[in-house]
């Protein structure tokens, strides 16, 4: 059952392994689910970890092996021979099996799969290999319940009982020919409801969701949670089904990529969480600062050029961080709408026409804001001249923010770049610069210095 | 099956509707998904899609209703009389039918629950109305299958013939005591492969994950995500079966939240998406640009103090906007990751060490740029001083920035507030503000304008 994992907790289980109560160590880890094992050993040290783990049999090792971090895995998987990694590997479904074997060193991979007992087992791993992690094949399972459609309901559900065996869940079971394609599903409540006499040819339906191997996890994703599907056949070019992919999988899809495009949004490069180390944190946010930060430089050279105007208005210098900001905020809600949308599948209509709607957007806000800073610089500084050269920036530059944010995640997506890396220090920086730039050359024509 | 909706597409509907071709508007709607036709009609004008929708069958027109956007629902139901909306209310489950409910006006509500033909269902949805939509209550169905710890094998295939009828899908058999108590759950290969004379008492699984009617609904979808669940069973407070909450329904759940959570992090007040109206997006728009508005003021405001420097060390000005757009980019990456931390339920050990963490990080981050900063300077501008005072102003912003990015969302989620809200403007903007305040404060302790 679900545990809390408060440090009181942690700080029990550390002083057990020092005292070296196995025992009860096992005792204590036996009716705990493996996700949340999974979750202590990763707030441990290694050492308490791999301690943990060879405690542990090797069933439930394998399943808390899939859940912990990526890092205490590599770990823990190179304290153990190659025959005891393929032995872990035989209690995993393909799906995670591959995705183990995927993260070993090159060499270890062959020693492993060598060592793999089930040879059936073995053959469909190395089949997922193949795939791209991002695609379909990437993530689907080769176990899947599926049953000929010249059978009767008799032999379906005898040929069942012994494939479901196999299969943690059944969600529906497939129909395929003789070729192995795909022709439809049977619903496990139809055939719990179906005569025995009757055929798989009367009673499957035919109609049946599938996608291509080879297509990309977001789609997989988009599809499954569009027409709410738990299970999703794959087939292959030609139309054979090669295996299935369940919605667990999809909703770890689904998170992750919503937590990469945020992350990407807030200027942070790498998968990081906040329980990770403080190298790890710098790699993954020093190069959008040091972006930022050339970006500033370029700002302050730009802002050299206008020096004279120093001399004459330096009550305008006073305003820079303002437009700066405001170019900033304006592109980066421009972009993330844009962002969403492709990520839904939702822009429809050209390029020209999503322009169009963000300029009468941007003429909105623009005249608002720039209306109440006008009448604000006005009445507090008394200059009108220079109350309407601000005025007129703050318009001009929230304009072409908007536009900035807009067509940038859109041209991206078109050259097949992630178009989430569009959203945050990226525009903010080219923003900055383009609105002081646009601040100074207004200013400069109304004002004339 | 699904299909590509296209510009082409809703110009051939929009031509079928102009010329009145009902029959082959219902023929082309005939095999497309709901999910597929409810996309159309959100591209439609809504005079169309209520054309449309009087075409469709009940069932169909009820399945549609579901998926397409809040407006075009409010809309459509406006122009249906209570009679009619109960009737479409009969072929939903109950999490559904509560959920049109909801959203109609008050008054409409008694009327529609009291068209409703089937009391029983009537009676379910009015118990689901109860709760708060963002609750476990608020997302289970009332649909589920459950049989009596005291039956046979053979009474409870029966007894579930009866109930999976109601129910789309089965996932799990749950076992309840005489009271209605949540006692386990039986799964459906076990049942297929159990002998019909067995007793449930015998066979049902004991152990199973459950929610509280009053969790919330994402600390449901962390649990499900975290334990790969497709279904969980919804107690209440004494431990009576009440509901059920579906894997797809979560996935909705998972995909809102963080969509919201990226559009504040953006500066997005309100749920809205790239294809709605102009209005609608200034006005989720523009509060955020308002205190982006007024935060570029206090600046503006606090520079004017330092004045004085201006003829001093005019060089200054130009590095605002860098040492406002470094505060604004380290205090977002810092309340990020703190924001996806507390989603994920991840932040562990107290406030102090979480800051203690983010200043070592800042220090590393703050030596690195500043140290690149001070040379950029020194030898561009030739003036130590000033390279001095620009890159220990960096470094004390890139700390305080971080300081007040980790500590904002703590303290937020302290006081019950969404965290989210603290990345992205709201963050940006105070960073400006402590930023510019910093940088000048010790440009004159150093250079002593």
């Amino acid at each position: 059952m679900a545990i809390e994992i408060t440090n009181e907790l942690l700080e029990n289980v550390s002083t057990l392994i020092q005292e070296k109560q196995d025992q009860q160590i096992s005792r204590f880890f036996e009716d705990i689910h493996h996700a949340d094992i999974a979750e202590v050993l990763d707030d441990l040290t290694f050492d308490e970890a791999v301690y943990i783990i060879r405690l542990l049999d090797s069933e439930t090792t394998s399943a808390v092996l899939m859940e912990v971090d990526e890092d205490v895995r590599e770990k823990v998987l190179e304290q153990l021979s190659a025959k005891e990694i393929a032995e872990e590997i035989e209690e995993l479904d393909t799906d995670d099996a591959a995705d183990v074997i995927a993260e070993l060193p090159e060499e270890r991979k062959q020693e492993v799969i060598q060592e793999i007992e089930d040879k059936e087992h073995a053959k469909e791993i190395v089949e997922l290999l193949r795939y791209d992690e991002d695609t379909a094949g990437g993530l689907m399972a080769k176990e899947l319940v599926k049953v000929n459609v010249n059978w009767s309901v008799l032999r379906c559900v005898k040929e069942m009982r012994i494939q479901a065996e196999e299969v943690t869940r059944v969600h529906s079971i497939y129909v395929v020919d003789d070729e192995g394609k795909l022709q439809g599903r049977l619903s496990l409540k139809d055939l719990l409801m179906a005569s025995t006499k009757a055929k798989i040819e009367d009673v499957y339906i035919p109609k049946v969701d599938f996608v291509n191997v080879h297509d990309y996890a977001e789609d997989v994703a988009n599809v499954m949670r569009k027409y709410d599907l738990e299970a999703i056949p794959v087939i292959d070019e030609l139309g054979v089904l090669v295996g299935r992919i369940t919605i667990d999988d999809i909703v770890d899809v689904i998170k992750e990529e919503a937590e990469k495009d945020y992350q990407l949004a807030a200027g942070i490069t790498q998968d990081v969480d906040s329980e990770d180390n403080v190298l790890a944190l710098t790699r993954a946010r020093l190069p959008w600062l040091f972006l930022g930060m050339v970006g500033g430089l370029s700002a302050a050279s730009i802002m050299g050029v206008f020096q004279d105007a120093m001399d004459k208005s330096p009550i305008l210098f006073l305003f820079t961080p303002l437009i700066a900001a405001m170019a900033g905020n304006v592109g980066v809600q421009s972009s993330a709408i844009i962002v969403q949308g492709l990520a839904n599948d939702g822009i429809k209509g050209s390029i020209w026409n999503r322009l169009l709607k963000e300029i009468s957007l941007a003429m909105l806000n623009g005249v608002i804001l720039s209306f109440l800073l006008f009448l604000f610089v006005w009445v507090t500084k008394g200059n009108l001249q220079i109350a309407m050269a601000i005025a007129l920036s703050l318009f001009s530059v929230i304009i072409v923010a908007g536009l900035v944010g807009t067509s940038i995640p859109l041209i991206l997506d078109k050259y097949g770049i992630d178009p989430a890396i569009a959203t945050g220090p990226f525009i903010t920086t080219s923003n900055d610069i383009f609105g002081i730039l646009i601040y100074f050359s207004i200013a400069k024509l109304i004002i004339g210095f």
